[in-house]
């Protein structure tokens, strides 16, 4: 086409692509290049505006390692990470929420009421409940994964001073979907905001704040994976979380007020829990793969 | 917001934005967290699918540096970059084109009639004409600025064996606005094809070949710098240049069928140029500032 115009760009485009390109590639392009190109003619984009996006994207590229991916971090501020969640969360399961970059695979197992407290010092946080399915059925055979900072604020792979799986562990439940572990309550952070993603932050007057979280990923054979957080009722940063993470669902009372008759009898830590602790009953459902 | 849908994020991503945002800022990221999230909907766009895109960013960060930047070329690639350049593309002046990358400030100065050619070899094109204003009036203080490939189809700064400014001139006009020069016809070449930008043009079957060109800058005081590309009429790639740079004013005939005669009496190559040449008359056209 050598009569292209602001107005025929985007079906150039599309002439250009291949009789044989693959008709998911197609649609995704397609859809893709529509949008972008009526961002660009709705907002009038500038060459001064273009070269910026360039430079941020560079910057983005330069800044970017096998520790840290500042594109996720974009793809996370915009809302894109969380969306990709929400369009594949099902109904009637538990909300689905965001991975994270701190996940480390490999992480040791424990029993039913195994305990990730440890040396650790912070507010103990007694978690039990069940996996279900959405019918109400006990999962037996489901792990579920938990992750989480310590009481500074960092994860054990951004603290030399921390154990490799150090607040990692990976718990069995029992026959009838019965999980049970104790923990610390996670403390709030910042996402990394010394690079393009932060300058965003900044410009826009946003918080670089996480409300502070459990990771949780729960599994369970003929289930779809359930990877999600679970968020502390207290936390100043529920309604402003930078990635988009929070659901209603997946916020949980943290306060510690449960009473000693509250801990579970297959508790391991049961003796080691002294002084104000939180005790949680939280069910996950997972909906079938 | 912490009941972020996915029909919500959009406005959740603006509640974020202070007040004291930048007004266009504010609608830049309003338009285009739109587009983003209505893309990733209207495709319901998978993890895998957005890994996809992770991947192709992070690896065209680790392809770019000062001499080659991935995302400058997925702009062009994707007709974001021509797209850029239409919107801003004023009424009745010549049509713009892309810049490109190959561009050094710093051209030798030579008067009106000035060759190019010296020892390059390739078929000659005379070239001449007039920069004038919108009204058809002469601009007698604009330069016409050249570059382009020699006949390998490189650039001075991509080939060590050509001088730093080989093929690159910054021409005066005469009081009336009338230029003339002289070079060689420009060749054909390809796109960067061995990083993303590559895989891309590869998965929808499109070719790396760009329409020969040589690349122009006009300017004069008073006026918008017109930067555009002359092609030559008899290129195989004009119909699915992969950076959508055509426009059916900037195609010119080079075919070698100039008479000596029409020779311009100042033009400083007039001896050297034996055999069959193409005599090119074409103004350029420059809106107000």
């Amino acid at each position: 086409m050598r009569n292209v115009t602001k107005d025929t760009v985007s079906d150039a485009f599309m002439s250009y692509c291949s009789e044989e390109t693959s008709p998911r590639l197609r649609f995704v392009l397609e859809r893709l290049t529509h949008h972008l190109h009526s961002f660009a003619r709705e907002v009038e984009l500038t060459h001064e505006e273009w070269a910026k996006g360039i430079e941020l994207l560079t910057r983005a590229g330069e800044i970017t390692d096998n520790e840290r991916n500042e594109f996720i971090l974009f793809s996370d501020l915009l809302g894109m990470s969380s969306l990709v969640d929400m369009i594949h969360s099902p109904e009637g399961a538990t909300s689905s929420s965001v991975l994270g970059p701190f996940h480390i695979p490999g992480a040791p197992e424990l029993p039913v009421g195994g305990d990730m407290i440890g040396d650790n010092t912070g507010q103990p946080v007694v978690l039990s409940g069940r996996v279900t399915n959405k019918a109400g059925e006990g999962l037996g055979d489901a792990k579920v994964e938990i992750w989480q900072t310590a009481d500074n604020g960092l994860y054990s792979n951004q603290d030399p001073k921390q154990s490799a799986f150090n607040l990692r562990a990976r718990f069995a439940v029992a026959a009838d979907g019965g999980y049970c572990l104790s923990t610390i309550k996670p403390e709030t952070y910042t996402v990394p905001d010394d690079g393009p993603g932060g300058d965003m932050l900044k410009a826009t007057g946003r918080e670089p704040w996480r409300p502070a979280h459990l990771h949780v990923i729960v599994s369970a054979p003929g289930h779809r994976t359930l990877v999600t957080e679970l968020f502390p009722a207290d936390d100043p940063y529920l309604d402003e979380d930078p990635v988009f993470g929070v659901r209603e669902d997946l916020i949980i009372d943290m306060a510690p007020d449960a009473d000693r008759a509250a801990l579970p009898s297959n508790l391991a830590a049961r003796d080691a829990i002294q002084g104000p602790f939180a005790a949680i009953e939280f069910d996950f459902v997972l909906a079938p793969e």
